[in-house]
């Protein structure tokens, strides 16, 4: 036994106890749960657009951002388009990898492991004769996304993969692109 | 008959000779359609991440945007997060608006409709007794996304809905979003 050992606070940078009042305090209102996103997108030139996002609506009140944040979305010269921004599809990808990053963050100050650093990287698959309609069989979308943690933190590699696991488990983007999500349009 | 009627070439910056060119030259050539999309993301501190994109695979070969795009996300401030960026599941949006906006100026271009202006507006609700682990029969992600267009074009509202319709029908996000897609989330 290591009598020097001290007691050193984990710090992610995450406050658990807050989220955790959070759950308590949602259990108890259910209505306060129920969240509302949402983004604006306006049409540049070709196929260039810029989208923001900055209010929202949740603990039954409408919210805002701290500020409007802007995203402009293209296609690559590839396509012979300007390359103003990422496509859409990688944004999916931003989407995944921020949503699972922040999930083991959130998840390795629960369990009081230090996180040194953390990075994921994500490969999808598309085969464009979907999108350009040369064959019917083919979908639009990816035909799957591999991502692959790299994660350096004071705990073992099977801690390591449960935080990865749990993250996982609880992620909103994870669940929208593994799942069918309804979505409607509608033209004003 | 109006003899006056001057031909007007239509212009939504959108390079659609290109498209179709590159629609017949990975109908002979498929194996070139086969693209790999990628993100890599930097956990940054909290719920705080750096997603940087920049390189892809396509027509056979390893691709580059013009510039590395970064993208930060973050939780907003009622989550006690510090709100240095979209909510990961905003970024969902941000995709899905912007693959059905290119869409719209593509199909209009293609069908030779001047647009004036297209705007679109998304929603999509979120119960967070799901992510927050207190209901576990409640989704992590969206219970659904509406999308409405506001389109302003030298067209009729039947070519208007026609040509939403239509973007719909090729999109990438919405199909990533509508159906599930597989996911594998690894530790290295």
């Amino acid at each position: 036994m290591n009598v020097n050992v001290t007691a050193i606070k984990v710090d992610n940078g995450v406050n658990v106890e807050a989220l955790l009042a959070a759950r308590a305090a949602l259990t108890e209102a259910p209505e306060a749960a129920r969240f509302k996103w949402r983004a604006t997108c306006e049409w540049v030139n070709g196929t260039h657009s810029r989208s923001t996002v900055q209010g929202f609506y949740g603990l039954g009140a409408e919210q805002s951002h701290k500020q409007a944040f802007y995203y402009d979305a293209d296609h690559p010269e590839l396509f012979a388009a300007d390359d103003n921004g990422a496509t859409p599809v990688e944004y999916v990808l931003v989407a995944l990898a921020s949503c699972l990053t922040a999930g083991v963050a959130a998840v390795a100050q629960n369990r009081n492991i230090q996180l040194r650093s953390v990075k994921a990287t994500l490969e999808a698959g598309m085969d464009l004769q979907g999108i350009l309609g040369i064959d019917s069989e083919v979908r639009n979308g990816f035909d799957g996304i591999k991502v692959t943690f790299y994660v350096d933190a004071d705990a073992t590699p099977a801690e390591i993969a449960a935080l990865v696991a749990q993250s996982q488990k609880r992620s909103a983007v994870f669940d929208i692109v593994t799942n069918p999500t309804n979505v409607t349009v509608e033209v004003a």
